[in-house]
Order: C-alpha cells, then structure tokens, then sequence
C-alpha cells in the first residue's frame, strides 16, 4: 500500500462500504434511501473533522465546500456519487467521492486559501437502477433535465423521486441549499474503469478522452392472458414467447453488429408471471452502447422493425429514454491530468469511458475531465468489484495534483 | 336467468366477486390471503343461513357440514376453491364452491335428513399462484402430499405457507378441525371449463371424462453479472440472452409437438434487474400438460438437453416441481351426471379437463367427478372470464340432482 493519503482514502472507503453491505463484498446503497443517508452522515462527518461545510440542493446533490478567496468566483467542484447498484460493489462512485474528499482535505490543511471555492460533490442517484434513468442530480444541477420531469419519475413501487427525494432532504433540515446551474470553473472525476483496458496494460492511470455515447429503451409486448391449461398454442398471445423471439433476434442483429458495440436486456418485468397463466405483458429495457454516434442511431432505428417482425400476434411499443451521444472531455485538463501524472513518475493511458457518467453531463457547463484507475478483470456492478490500494492511491495522487492546479490558479479556465 | 336457485346462486357468486376485486371484473384474492379470508366469512355466513356447521382442517380447507343420520358414515364432499389467480376471474373456483352450498343449502331446507354428511368444501391454494405447485389443502387432505411438507413452501416474499397458514386460521379460532386423511364416500366438483368446447358445441354442460396430464418445472439459468456498457459482448455471461435462446428453443421443439400439448413459460424471475447490469440469473417456470402420459414423459424429459444446447457460457439447472398424470374420473358418476342431465332436459357432453383441478386428487381417495359450464371464449384467469347465468344455472341443477341421489342412498358407492 501506498503513503498516508492512500491509507486514510483506503480506510474510509472499506467503512463506506459496510453501509448497505451484501454478501460476497457487494453493497446495495441505491439512490434515496435509507443507506444513502447514512452514507451521506459519514461523508459529512469526515468533511466536517476537515472544516467542509456541508450543503445540499433541490435536486439531492451532496457538496462539501472549502471556501476559497473570492467566493463568488465560479468554485472547481470534484467528486462522483455515493449511490450503488442494488448488487453493487465498494468502488464504483464512492471511491471518486473519497478520493475528492481525500484532495480537497488536503488542501484544506495546507493552509493556503484557494483563489475559488472547492467543492466535493456527490451527485444523486448516478446509477438509474432505482429510478431510471440515472445520472438525475447532474442532470438537475447542468439544466440538461427539468427537476420537475425528474421528480415524476417512479421506482417499482411507485414512489417518486419527489416522494423520495422531499423524505430523504427532510433528515437533513440544517443544509444549506444552493441553487442549480449556476456557473463552474471546472469538473474533475476519478472513478474505477469498469473495464479491462487498464489492467491489460498494466497502468495504474487512465486519461479519459471520452465517453461512448449510450441510448436506452423500454420495449412494451402485449399479448392476451389466458390458462395455461387450456388455451392451444395456436390461440395465444403468448407475451413472454414474443420476447424470448424478439430477444434472439435483436442479440443476433444488434449485440453481433460490430466489436465495439454493447447490448444489453437487462430488465424485464413480466405480467402477472404466473406459472399457470400466459403472461399478457412484458417490459423489458435495452441499452445500447458505442463510441460512434452513426452507428448508435442506426442500430436504435432498428429496435422496433425488428421487434414487430419477432412479436407475432403481440404488439410492440418502444419508448426511447436515454439518447447521450459519443462526448469528448476538455483538452486542457486531460493534458494536465498527463503532465500531473509524469511529474509524479506514475504511467498513464488515454482511454475512452465505455460507461456513463455525471462528467457527461458537467462538460455541458464547464471545462470536465476524468481520471480512472484499473479494476479487476473489469468487472463492475458486481459484488467482486475490486481496485488495487496502489492504483487507488495513484489515480487520487494525480487528482489532488490537477486539482491544486485549479485551485490556485489566477485565472479558470487553465490555458 | 333460470329460476330462483340460479338467482341465488348468480347473486352470490356477483357479491363474492367483490372481494379482492381488481379492474376490469377481475378478482386477485390468493391463498391465505386477507381476501380469501373476508371470503371464508361471507361463505360461512352464507352456510349459517342454512344451519350448516363451519369446520376447517390443518391443511386449511373449509368445510360447511349439513348432519346426516349416520354421523359415522364417510361423507359426500362437494365444492372447489376459492383462491384466485393474481389477475383470476369471478368465476374459477367460486363457481363450484357457491354451486355447492346452493345445493346443500336446498338439501337443508327440503327436510330430509341425509343418510350421511353431506359437506360443501374449499380447498386451500388450488391455484398455485402464490405459493407454488398449487393444489395443496386436497394434497394434503388426501394424503397425496405431506403437510409438513406443504407448510415448508415459500411465496415470493419469503413467508412460508406454515407461517400464512398459522395466521389464516388464527382468525378463526372457533372453527373445530376435521382430520386429514379420512375415509369419502364420493366428490363431486362443478368448474368453468377454462376452455372453449363447450361454448363451440353450444352445450350447457360437460361431463368431465378425467383431466390431462400436467408436469411443472423450475429452471435456473446461471451466468455472471457485469456492467452493461464495459464488458465486451464476447465475454458476457448474459442470463437473460440466454433465457431468450432456451425459450425459443422449448417452444420450437415442445411446443409445437402435437396440437394437443401445451406449453407455457409464465413467470420468468431475472436477477439483479436493473437496465444497465448484465443480469447473473434467469429463473423460469414451464408449464406443460397433454392427454397422453408418454407424450408429457418424452417432451419433459428434453427439457434439459434443450436448454443445455441454447445456455452458451450459463450453467442451467432443471427441478421437476408437479407430475401429475393423465387421470380418469369414475364411470359410474360420470353416468349419473349424465342421467340426471338428461332428466332435467339439459345437454350434456362428455369431454377431457385440459385444467388441473383438486379432484385429481379427490379420486385417489374416493369415486369422483366433476361438471364443466362453459365460458366465454374459452378465457381463464383473465379478469375477462365470463359464464352465463343460465349455463351456471343447468350446472348447478345437475350438480344438486346428482348430491340428491349420494345424500339419500341407502349405501355408497353407487352401482
């Protein structure tokens, strides 16, 4: 294991995890819940033992905040999220917001005023598995998504992310609010790979250049229910049927298309799913990913051609949700996040993200970049989830140097 | 609407349609639920009327019993279920109950004394839906299957039909308990057909010439889980891609067997279920029944192969739940149906139950039959399932014929 820094960041991020803590090392912490908010009571302690000042806005976002010398200068905000999966890992999120919160300590016992404010933020609900889709409180706060369309939205149960949301704020009455969209110097984000580009290659850094753009779906096929003693085969509308065909299908048409793109049905939701009852309903969600827009919109144009064909007597309705193109991360940090790293004699790679992330949506409204560290075997959204101690420090290393950089500048953004 | 035992009857079977009611005309009022429970309580209230005494067993079932002379005598049971399907439909088991007090109701109310107990029954969790395989208060009534290991069976929500059952018949503490496993003299049971032949041949009645064959299973698709926007395709352990393939697969080579067979995939369980996770788990159910027991072993018995060809990377495996062969109802009372129809000037026909019902298991203990009515296009637990009131009413009238002559018959069984 690496020095000080990487200890303390390692310490918190194994205490992190035991909130919300599944068997086989995994964490269910999803988005408003009870396990959020203790989460976000230990964040805020640790921020708290670093004079942070814990605030919150409209849209459930997490900041704690050093304040700088001009404190209506746009602030540098660096962080990632605290929710997780429903069978989650340790790393995924929090390991960004430890390692910001990690940096920005630092800089608070350095002593040196900052010119601007810095800001650790943990984002509300990144991943969408609770309520879909994720990413809401970047969303919120980038004005990419009106909050009132966001608080609509339901969980399985039916709770709204306004239900949701008011309950969850309502246990932390003393926060501050800030307001959304209002102006930032600049956006730094560490977070695991979540592939296993990384560790293929040995490096302990990756320079972000972009995130392959994603588009995702929930496809309608509805059938007839009826007995499944009774009915022939021939008079059914046999819904699950449908959807084992349109499945094979879109896998065989779209998941074959080319190396690079990823297809996954990961939901599906089946009505009433009786065993002796032909199923009249199922919902089932696609997400479609690749770094190249032309062919993301012409394999999602092809989603509902393809279903039609495969639903036999039941119909098809497609509802696109998500439509995030291929982005770029700026070039002015990515070179910075280069150079931090050969000062500090660490190797680094650029890399494209092939997995969303709020920093999507904060390069619409500042100057953003990524920094990620390898995972094992590039597994993620899975209990075995794991990050090297050494990599971890490294990656966090890096950050904290960027991140002086952008507190201390006269100027933002950097040239 | 026939005469003024049909009134009744329809005005019963229309106010107990009530509760657990869900849009459209349907009723969700599963086993051991609160519904079926304020259900228990109207049906006793209704068998007070008639002075018939409230009875219950270990196995949850009901009894409503009119006193005959010889106490000692084995009864003549008569009734059906009053569980429902999630989406179930008004007439699919209480049909048969409300028949039943109808006609033990007038048995009571003409004077005579019965030779022998004559006892509206219903069974506990004929459907299944809840707590799978179903038909369990006649399996353990007739010894078919153990108590304890009834009791052991979990719903979806992991309550055990032991705890549900415990705090089902603590409502009713006054209620004596029959035991399980006692000696019959005869069952008669009165259902919708769930199919359409009555309906085609414009026949009121059916004479159920035994019941089809029916196996279950339960299938587990093992893969790995992973991040829907990282890992390649080529490394993907996708439970539900693979659910896809078996499913085609089981369809195209069971399902299109023989015009006769039936196969369904009705309850399809993905785990975790979240859009942007590869999912590490698919669990299904297939539900399969054919007249003929070799066609059920053979098309049973490919499952497996089946699936194991179509799994790719996951693991499957298959668990038999219910076999239940092809049975036969007994000829004797399958005649005095038919005589007693034709006394009262009602079509009859004979024809095979393609639906499992607990007088499968009634007939390993004692002669048995059952009458079918028709409904509406065939549609079974479907809030659309519909019987006309004057079809119920024939039904009702041979049922009640038929009692008559095993309530007052010097001894059973009939010759």
């Amino acid at each position: 294991m690496a020095g000080s820094v990487s200890d303390r960041l390692w310490r918190r991020l194994m205490q992190l995890s035991e909130i919300g803590a599944i068997p086989g090392g995994g964490v269910d912490r999803q988005a408003l819940t009870a396990g959020e908010a203790e989460a976000w009571r230990q964040v805020i302690g640790w921020g708290r033992e670093a004079r942070l000042a814990p605030e919150t806005d409209e849209a459930g976002n997490l900041f704690l905040v050093l304040p700088g010398r001009d404190r209506a200068a746009p602030p540098v905000l660096v962080g990632s999220h605290l929710d997780t999966q429903p069978t989650g890992g340790r790393f995924d999120g929090a390991a960004g917001v430890l390692a910001a919160l990690d940096a920005v300590t630092d800089l608070a016992a350095g002593g040196r005023v900052p010119e601007r404010d810095c800001i650790v933020v943990a984002w509300m609900n990144e991943e969408g598995s609770r309520f879909a889709p994720g990413m809401m409180g970047s969303e919120a706060f980038c004005g990419v998504r009106a909050l009132a369309a966001i608080r609509a939205v339901r969980d399985a149960d039916g709770i709204g992310v306004g239900e949701a949301l008011d309950g969850f704020l309502a246990g932390f009455p003393d926060l501050p609010r800030r307001p959304l969209a209002t102006p930032v110097a600049a956006y730094l984000e560490l977070h695991i790979e979540q592939g296993p580009v990384l560790e293929a290659a040995g490096c302990p850094v990756g320079i972000v250049t972009g995130i392959q753009g994603k588009r995702t779906y929930s496809v309608c096929l509805a059938g007839a229910e009826g007995h499944a003693g009774t009915l022939a085969m021939a008079e059914r509308h046999d819904a699950v049927a449908a959807f084992a065909r349109c499945a094979v299908a879109l896998h065989a048409a779209i998941g074959g298309l080319d190396p690079a793109i990823k297809f996954t049905i990961g939901r599906v939701t089946v009505v009433p799913n009786a065993p002796s009852v032909i199923a009249r309903e199922v919902r089932f969600s696609i997400d479609l990913r690749h770094p190249d827009n032309a062919v993301l919109d012409a394999a999602g144009a092809r989603i509902e051609t393809l279903c039609r064909a495969e639903a036999g007597p039941c119909t098809v309705a497609v509802t696109p949700l998500v439509a995030a193109p291929s982005n770029g991360f700026d070039p002015v940090l990515r070179d910075r996040i280069g150079r931090a790293a050969a000062d500090l004699g660490i190797p680094a790679m650029p890399l494209l993200s092939a997995a969303g992330h709020d920093a999507r949506h904060l390069a619409s409204l500042c100057p953003s970049a990524m920094i990620f560290v390898p995972c094992r075997a590039g597994i993620s959204h899975a209990p075995a989830e794991w990050a090297e101690p050494d990599d971890l420090a490294a990656g966090a290393g890096v950050l904290a140097r960027v991140l002086g950089e952008l507190a201390f500048a006269d100027t933002l953004p950097l040239a």
